[in-house]
């Protein structure tokens, strides 16, 4: 038997409903906010991935060559496929550019708890502007998205690049280096940092400092301490976000992204009931468009991990009610099959969602699927009453039955 | 400059939400149908199309080798999954369960009008029925949701393949080589149809015979002429389709559309106003899930081309309204923008769509963004209106301006 590939999923219509409804919440915020949807390819330039995070993203990609002998790669993120649509097409377009989307990305590793090979990111991009209103957009809106959702537990951590990135290049650690030691940083890979830092002759007192730093954390208040123009820009933007209603954040020097291409603010939003795997947001100020051959442009953004988001909520125990369809209809013998259908026909057309019979069932088999298919009314139709233009209209919840006219049956059901 | 690969788009904004808003035209329907959506995954084993197209397929599919040497390929369409996706998972829902699912799929084709390497489907399936209400409710779903659209001027055709596969039977042709034949007849390729038949030792007369029943195309009342269980079949369906308000169908036994996989009636849905690639929709009534591993069921199934009909409701000049953000606040000083932020922030709370500037642009500048982003009002956020807690509403369409409470903006906002 044909599976579904190694860490694809199927979605059923249960969990498929589940997961519209949800897409669509956050779809509704992201418009709400000024933001517009765009879309991008499934699969790229394997080149472009390599731009953004450097050949060794190779090792987890789905790379592939079409016949005409092009290096693709499904898309493992959408930062990068954004930015280019952003470089090819969207250059003249007013600034800032607000931009979301929503879809399938693509990673070749492990599959694990809430890890998919195939897995859904929800994103969004500022592009042309570099304030700190920016950036605060950024975190409100995923803040606004993530309360949209009703997730309850989770925590915004919010930190800057530019404090590491200061006191390395004041303790003489090359700029293409820095990359390297802030990946080690950001994951608070101290013994891999310090060999790193010692080769490049940094001071013990001054390597002390930098971990001291990355494990600066706590309250808005924190920020009092963190020096230079960083300081300066973080009190400026919680200022902000405080105002858009966003006060429960969490000031963490040590959240570096260990990417090259961001420039200042970073942020992650982590659900603790996920365990290991936490992170549920990540995102920050960056550029790339110059990598892809445009102009250097500033931009802010963030993704969402569906997936992940989705198992939190079903952590905390929250349920999602599935609707069914309006009405069943179902007639009772094969003579009135035809006005059975007209009936359907009919109630479409009036916007009910409807459902009949279409394999000749008897009575009571039918108004088990009708159960099955969650249907508020069965319209049972026969020949009795049709005599009367009427129908029987059983309500599922109930089981109260009363004969309705078929003129009247529409607002019957719409109550 | 890295540009999209060959073949794939790229959908900004405006496109992007033209193409959501029909999307949803085309979910509401289904739903609206007693449909419910699923989702497979984006690459599938690829001997799944193989076993469902033969293996000439692979010259069209993106396929590749993952780095667990697992033979993968990206979906050239989406029946097959759907079907795998039953048989794995829902082969003990009450029947019929009736599906639909939308996305993209890809094929290794010269891109040209119309035509794309990365396109859209939407699909529905019927399975475990097979009934002429079964067939109706197909066709009756694909019309719905072509007149959900706007679309006026198209056709749909209706075939069955049991008659050309009968007369081939009755022909002596082995039912091995259906297949081939019925390729050949419903591209109409007489030439090349001819020495098959010829080399199969059909008589010259029933050949004429063959060539004329696919060319047997009219209004619903020719299904009187045609014969046997086909005939008897197709003119139950027609009364039906009727009941259902679909009676501007034609009958056209030339559609067979030549996969060995359909069983019965088959059906097309042409929009003349594409010219040679003028397919909108198709399908049918088949089995797969045999060849999938499961046991033998009935289906029926369709897909749209959502590319195409989009390209042929534009050809109809069928346009969209594109809507625009309710509310675009502007600070008119520094020193307000902190109150002006605080009021987007409230303005987005009561679900009104909202954007703000972030750039610190100057009035003239940032009123031209407003009506960019077609906002309906600017909100004026100034020092002296602030002290009565009060802003300058501007209506973007008129440009009518009026002082508002701050208290009362909502309810201004929302008329």
């Amino acid at each position: 038997m044909i599976q579904c590939p190694r860490g694809t999923r199927d979605f059923l219509p249960d969990e498929m409903e589940r997961r519209r409804y949800y897409e669509g919440k956050l779809r509704s915020v992201a418009l709400r906010f000024g933001f517009r949807e765009t879309e991008t390819p499934i699969f790229e330039d394997a080149e472009l991935f390599i731009l953004r995070s450097g050949p060794n993203v190779l090792n987890e990609l789905y790379a592939f060559k079409d016949k005409g002998d092009r290096d693709l790669a499904l898309r493992p993120e959408m930062t990068a496929p954004a930015i280019r649509m952003f470089v090819n097409s969207m250059g003249n377009e007013p600034k800032p550019i607000k931009i979301f989307y929503f879809g399938q990305c693509f990673r070749y590793e492990r599959p694990q708890g809430g890890r998919y090979r195939e897995f859904f990111q929800f994103g969004a991009e500022l592009i042309g502007s570099a304030t700190p209103d920016t950036d605060a957009e950024a975190i409100a809106l995923a803040a606004a998205m993530i309360e949209a959702l009703g997730l309850k537990n989770y925590k915004i951590r919010i930190g800057h690049i530019g404090v590491l990135r200061q006191k390395l290049a004041d303790a003489g650690v090359p700029n293409e280096k820095t990359a390297e030691v802030l990946q080690k940083l950001d994951k608070k890979l101290y013994d891999e940092a310090r060999p790193m830092m010692e080769d490049l002759n940094v001071d013990q007192d001054v390597m002390g400092e930098i971990f001291e730093l990355t494990e600066t954390v706590g309250g808005t208040d924190i920020v009092d301490k963190v020096p230079g123009e960083a300081g300066k820009y973080l009190r400026s933007l919680i200022a902000i976000l405080s105002a858009m209603g966003v006060s429960d954040v969490e000031i963490d020097l040590g959240v570096v992204r260990g990417l090259d291409y961001y420039t200042g603010m970073v942020f992650e939003v982590e659900a603790p009931a996920l365990g290991a795997e936490k992170q549920i947001c990540g995102g920050g100020s960056y550029t790339l468009s110059e990598l892809f051959g445009g102009e250097k442009v500033f931009s802010t953004g963030f993704a969402i991990g569906f997936d992940r988001i989705l198992l939190a909520m079903e952590k905390e125990g929250i349920t999602y009610e599935q609707t069914g369809i309006d009405a069943y209809v179902v007639p009772v013998s094969e003579d009135v099959r035809i006005k059975a259908t007209e009936i359907t026909a009919m109630l479409r057309k009036a916007g009910i969602s409807c459902d009949m019979d279409i394999m000749g069932r008897k009575m009571a088999k039918a108004l088990k699927y009708a159960s099955s298919a969650r249907a508020k009314f069965a319209v049972i139709v026969g020949k009795n009453e049709l005599e009367g233009d009427s129908v029987t209209l059983r309500d599922m919840g109930s089981g109260d039955q009363e004969t309705v006219l078929i003129s009247e049956l529409v607002s019957a059901i719409q109550g």
